[in-house]
């Protein structure tokens, strides 16, 4: 048993609020655990000039996190007036993960911003920013649709993402929060489609290794977590779920 | 009649939501109409540099925007790299005023970080934050008071801030909401101390100008709307309120 | 009586010396007691993207201060690679006084450049900056007249600032030099245009407040202070002083 | 056949040359086909601020590119002012990587500074750098031995990294030169120990997934292609090949 | 003859103007024609870090232009966030130059910051900025004499310079203008002790080049102009002229 | 006789080697003595925004080292954030003195990128720059022609550069290595052209000064080293020797 009473393969509670900001054409408040962010997803109606003319669109993610989300106070980036190599990694991420899902010729030259801002962490910030922005990208290309601007849904499958890790005593568990995580031998970061399919595995051992064998039973516990958290995004988006995936029948892409 | 039905002296409904977040020492998600700002206090325990070795604390406050605050998505300051006068301005006001009701010999060698920042913006954002830091702040010493690390209240007074403004056509508002915001031929923004003085004024007319007369009437709506805000911050910390000002009762200072 | 002999309603003696400088437009040095500041105005015939296209035009100001312009030198800003916050706000605080008595409408797309530069500081350096910047752009339109780039002076009234205080026994003075300053319980600047209208008022307690009479008193100090300062204008620039206001006269704007 | 007439299951030809550069305690220049990696480990006497009083070392890892290591010329970071995302996550997974076969407790108060400069880019310059920047470590340490500063070598293991892919045939290859990596529907990057463990894993399919067949097939075309890293590396370093492991055998740790 | 009427060997009118500042320890104004900087000295009574501990001191030299100093605004350095290569060049260069001719041993752990604005340029401003720096390092040695800090005058010898050209039809000419120095094919400027050595030559040719006679001419006419601008320097610090040299007296350093 | 066995009037032994690294268009790896730096001549296609459409180009340089490159680890200009007023001075050199001996009419809207990287220094780097960028240079040209882009060698001489100095006992040398830098009185730069003209002359004496007889024998100490400089430029660059000033034949220019 786990300190806060969980199974080892056992998800923290999951909470997926709806329009939790009125501005952005998707947002949401997800909360795994004491973990909370706010996801916002915002359209841009043109593309980077990289982009230009190519007749497609873009997804982009930034992340942060509140000086006080954490225990001890950290500095805020914009005083810094850098970002972190963390956080880099973390928006860079995210952005690719959703870009996998999404097929971005079908979305005309428009750029999706999509803001994970991190009010509360309690440890896999990053796997619980990938599973809410999906939620607030779906409902702002639900919003295009409403408006005309798009016809189908342009996102191929579910994606979401959850953490994996292994103890210093060797012992896998799912969904580590921050106290876990502190301590983890080996922390791995998992996101995946709805299909099944891999699309990012960041598995990291900084004073630790690990083998063969306890890869393969960490990612079967990943893949595990993943049923219930797809699940949940299907009931938030109620409305907009029979739409994943409809630009594929088609055939195209 | 204003266009949300509002009379000239009438504020927007204001709540404060305590503990918003679990990690600070005083946390508040304020409300004020449509505008929303979440303002933690964090106890760090020491000083700037600059004031070592005194025996005194510091109190100082940054302000930020989530992207997606406003109507428009603005760029994260984290990545222009630099913070922006506006921001500037607003930071330094809002630590300029806590200061002015905290008595900084009685708090030992802490600082304390108060961190405003606005998940969704409808005006007002700063008179907002220094609203809900107040009580965030009077929070955040009530915890120090439980930890036994200072004995008294070192807060001397309550303290509110809010905006009035003169429309185009002449007419003096309270409490201007974006819309009206953006309209206004001046815009001030009154913060008060709960014994009826005057903090900071800080009046405005860009491309107007205003009569003594007109500021007179703008001054007198303020400190009308005061009030019902002083109430609402009392029945928020009503655990503490009865402690504000008891270091001035020795007569110290 | 004060430390320098002066009467609590008393400005300290004011010198404004035209063509400071060659190159620009317009160019004064002006001296209010022991502060001495350089402000030039330079015409650069566009205006900044945001306002292309408008046919108006823009006015925008820069403040700072030579390292050893005060007791203790300074560290330059462009060595520490960011203007500070108090910089950001005077700079946006003289742009948007001036911009108050300018009709942008009549300048045609150009921007207006205001610069000024405090080679010596002894209090007020703000208010000075903004009662010189005033003759400087007026003598840039002037020059723009003599070329016949503008018709009308552009300018509709007279603009000044000063700064009034109250120090710690209550007592409120007019034009605090910075002995007085640093010791003041409450700092309030005043920015007035010639005909007796506010344009921006900040008054500013840190560790104190005022009463709603101590304001009062301070604004009739500045009041009666500012028209000293608009004679002193008025002689300065003789040729073009029965120019200003002129673009009001067709009733326009 | 690959274009470069390689096996899918063939590394490119790998050259490590010692001490390329003079000065520092460890230097190579690794060659990975077409990469070209310069990799210096120099010795700080001492560690980063919030290490120090702890006894134990620290080791960092920079990466950078020459502007034209590759095909097009790339602006370089020091004139751009700031590093850039892919930049800060190649640096920190070098360092990670090799922390991870380096017992820090033994090394003294110590940072070890990698260096890590591409001078010429084909594809996989973070694995050569890491594959090469372990050989420079072992170096530095073995002249700290020289100096009688350590006594042993206090790294407990061999350390190497390729990538594996596929391509969006689904063919899955080992070792991918810039025109594979371009074109590949999936990326993976793996880091592992002499004995078979791994350190790290990052597969990444930015408009693609990976089923979890296709994972383990890269993954056992890495594993075979590691032995023949550390065969290579294992020559370069035959003085000191023998030492590698050696503070494990005390049991200590 | 040249476009202002002097003859090719003939200096521009030098005023210098002490005291112009009334904080800094030293401060001039030299003017040299129409080119006109104030030069800043200030004394800081402790040294940089890495000079800590050795009983010396150290000068150091900053450069800026008042944005309109020129014929057309230059964007303020400060904005910019950084400082140009042309400003970092000069200002190393007039620090490089003071501490030629001053006996650091003899200052104790003080630092001399030389601020050099320039408020008008017409060519030379560098040159301008050394001749006038050297009288404010005096200056401000002087004040430590009197505040009886140091005992003797730490200046070994005169300190000067001046620039001198080849005109694109070959011809040398001494102390060049704005107009001359943006047509010259070279641009030389030197820096030379009372007892006529050199101190540093920067000779350049951008799109031209010069042969060894004519280097031999610039050099000569450099020397004779050199021998002027001393005569104004002593004049200037009459009351500290007999000082300068007075440590090597002694035979030391 | 000097440390190294060189008499004063000797040169270190030179190495050039061409196509060092295979993108650029040109390329070079120059060797004196200790000194290596990679230097790369790129061709980018178009000029910089303030020289569009004046059918003409543009030739600049970067300048940067290795951290290890010296005896101690520097640390890396992109981790600071900027560039160091030294690296700028040598950058802005390299480029002068490389568009000094280039008709830059002759190569219509294209930018020379030279990049100069040392990856070991000892003494003299910028000197070595000059001299193996003006190879990589003639290369590039040389790969323009062969792409019929260009139909003549736009380099109109020959162009290198060395250092000479004057030890404390006065005697002058040439080519410094770092030992012998860091203990000269005079430190002198000179850049020359093949056919014996000076492009630039740069003689610091940061503690110390130099007479005219003394500054004549390190010019003619200088003008004989070249000679040698240029023997093995033309050795190194045969194929395309007898180009070099072509443009000039026409009379053009």
């Amino acid at each position: 048993m786990r300190q806060d009473q969980r199974e080892a393969n056992q998800l923290r509670p999951i909470t997926i609020t709806k329009n939790f900001v009125k501005h952005p054409e998707g947002s949401v408040l997800i909360e795994v655990g004491e973990t909370k962010v706010i996801c916002n997803a915002s359209i841009e109606d043109r593309v980077p000039p990289f982009m230009r003319g190519q007749g497609k669109g873009w997804i982009t993610a930034e992340y942060a996190m509140l000086p006080r989300a954490t225990q001890e106070r950290n500095i805020r980036e914009s005083s810094k007036g850098k970002v972190s190599g963390r956080t880099m990694e973390i928006q860079r991420l995210i952005g690719r993960a959703l870009r996998s899902v999404v097929d971005l010729n079908k979305i005309g030259e428009r750029t999706v911003w999509v803001d994970c801002d991190v009010i509360q962490a309690d440890g896999g910030t990053r796997t619980a920013s990938i599973t809410g922005a999906f939620v607030a990208v779906v409902m702002a290309f639900g919003e295009l649709i409403k408006q005309k601007k798009i016809s189908k849904m342009p996102v191929t499958d579910y994606l979401a993402a959850t953490s994996v890790g292994m103890l210093s005593d060797g012992k896998e568990i799912l969904d580590l929060n921050y106290a876990e995580d502190s301590n983890a031998a080996v922390d791995m970061n998992v996101i995946m489609t709805g299909s099944g399919e891999f699309v990012e595995i960041q598995g990291t051992g900084e004073e630790a290794t690990f083998s063969f064998n306890q890869l393969q039973a960490m990612l079967h516990l990943a893949n595990d977590g993943m049923n219930e958290i797809f699940t949940i995004q299907k009931e938030t988006i109620a409305d907009l779920a029979n739409r994943i995936g409809e630009t594929d029948e088609d055939g195209d892409k």
